[in-house]
């Protein structure tokens, strides 16, 4: 087995190698610059990772891991024309550095692209990766959908949202790990378990992600402390506290996601303030705790040697162990 | 053997039955909306009666003609925004009943619910499908990135023009054909034929379809007459023009395509002066003849019975059959 770091190197020698630019380079030059913005590779380095617990030698499933990492960029570029982002990694986004048309086409032909890297496999292994990619494909979509929808509707409720982030966030996570576990022929289910393994520490991810936006340590959050706020985002904390909190402060709250004030400073402290007198940021804390206890506790009934689990329980914490 | 008409009611059926709204309604709305337009559904006819031709029932093709419906109406639903057009068959656009965003997030999520219609087929027919589906999908965005480039770009060949539209229509008449031959287990031979058969004819359409725009009856041509050259629209009739007008006659005509009069009759009706002067307008009528020609003499060496042949050359007629 190899250390996360050495995955992630294995993948990007992998990228460099197979993402180039071709003709018409319109085309195919946003998605090698998009590709090659970097980031944590989380996805493919899931994909190979279980390739390997599983058995198999890592390389035979970097295509699918490239795949994964092809369709998360997909909906990236999308997403970000969709929020009309103009920074993604510090760098322009695709349609600020070419054109909306140009980030919806090149979108397009880089989804597609996905599905032909799994052309790379032969059999039911390629019938089951093409299978499990479409659906969690769908399932981004609708949640992207929900997310949307949610900006607009007043009464989201929390079990409208965990789905939300479990289709938008969290089954690719688990699909990624499926992903290595069908290009290692793994078991139906140890297949299952790694993904709802995956599943539930994406969900305790994204939560932990709200929780950060608002408590989070400003040096060490990758993200502006407080931007959900001063969005007004309806997250997990905000939805918990508008349950929890006392008839007054409901209230309050509500107004307060109702403005937005050109210095957010006060807005951004009084919301927090209320999300700790309501007990949400205790109950966030406990959810996460929660899924990500309830992904180990399924890693622990997986029949799978103890080094292995070994190195998914570490993957889990670090991707848990941020400044909560 | 059915008619045309009664594949086309079979699949309109199958349509009607199958693209049903649900959960996120706002994701899906817009699919159903879309695909009720109706239009000819010249692609799933064909992958129908390609099927029957190789000797299966047509419904057991149903599932892959309803993939490239599903796929021809994601393409519009994406062209249209690229195009910002208003209309489509005489209703509003996706993105106009609704707006971009959801026309684009819409688009994604029918692309990839063409691929799942492809699970309804076991072992190597899903493989064979898929892999028709990813190419020719891709080679349609090329196809769409071209026709972008070639807007603003004043050194289009005649030779690039003609891999244009082969990528933008006439691949996905041939891989319907083909798709029909797929689930009918044909021949790699006939496979092969069919969609070469396709291609060709999807060329002469698309050629036919610049002659009409300019040349065509008023009152049976779909679109308004004069509309490529208002446009300043590089077709095969200009390109050809300009390479074989006299250089006067040349100049003028890229004059009179660097300009946008309000009233555009008189700009028209000296376009298609030039365009017959040049000799440009009997050399695109010639093309179009040699690429019908070639299609019926792969359809005439295939080895299928006469009576089959028959219904692909009435299709292939009805279809060239305008007001040339």
């Amino acid at each position: 087995m190899q250390s996360i770091e050495q995955y992630r190197q294995e993948f990007e020698a992998y990228l460099s190698e197979k993402i180039r630019t071709k003709d018409p380079a319109n085309l195919y030059d946003p998605m090698v610059y998009i590709m090659g913005l970097g980031g944590k590779r989380v996805r493919p380095v899931l994909v190979l990772m279980a390739a390997e617990i599983f058995g198999t030698d890592s390389k035979k499933a970097l295509d699918a891991a490239l795949a994964v990492e092809v369709f998360h960029n997909f909906s990236l570029v999308h997403d970000d024309i969709m929020d009309d982002a103009p920074l993604r990694r510090g760098k322009k986004t695709v349609h600020e550095l070419w054109d909306v048309n140009t980030g919806i086409l090149s979108g397009d032909v880089m989804l597609i692209y996905a599905y032909q890297l799994f052309e790379n496999y032969t059999g039911e292994t390629f019938r089951k990766l093409a299978e499990l990619f479409s659906k969690t494909a769908i399932e981004v979509c609708e949640g992207q959908q929900y997310d949307i929808d949610f900006e607009t509707r007043e009464d989201v409720t929390i079990a409208e949202y965990l789905k939300m982030i479990e289709y938008k966030t969290a089954v690719l996570v688990g699909a990624a790990l499926k992903m290595g576990a069908i290009v290692a022929g793994a078991s139906e289910e140890n297949r299952n378990s790694i993904y709802e393994f995956g599943r539930l520490l994406g969900i305790a991810f994204q939560l932990q992600d709200d929780y950060l936006d608002a408590f989070g340590d400003p040096k060490s959050f990758g993200k502006r402390v407080g931007g959900d706020i001063i969005e007004n985002k309806k997250t997990f904390l905000y939805l918990t506290s508008l349950k929890s909190a006392a008839a007054n402060e409901a209230v309050q709250l509500e107004h307060l996601y109702s403005i937005n004030p050109p210095d957010a400073t006060a807005k951004v402290e009084t919301v927090k303030s209320l999300f700790e007198s309501s007990g949400a940021a205790d109950l966030t804390k406990d959810e996460i705790r929660k899924y990500t206890e309830e992904a180990f506790a399924v890693l622990d009934r997986m029949e799978i040697e103890p080094e292995k689990k070994e190195l998914l329980r570490k993957f889990g914490e670090n991707l848990m162990n941020r400044e909560v």
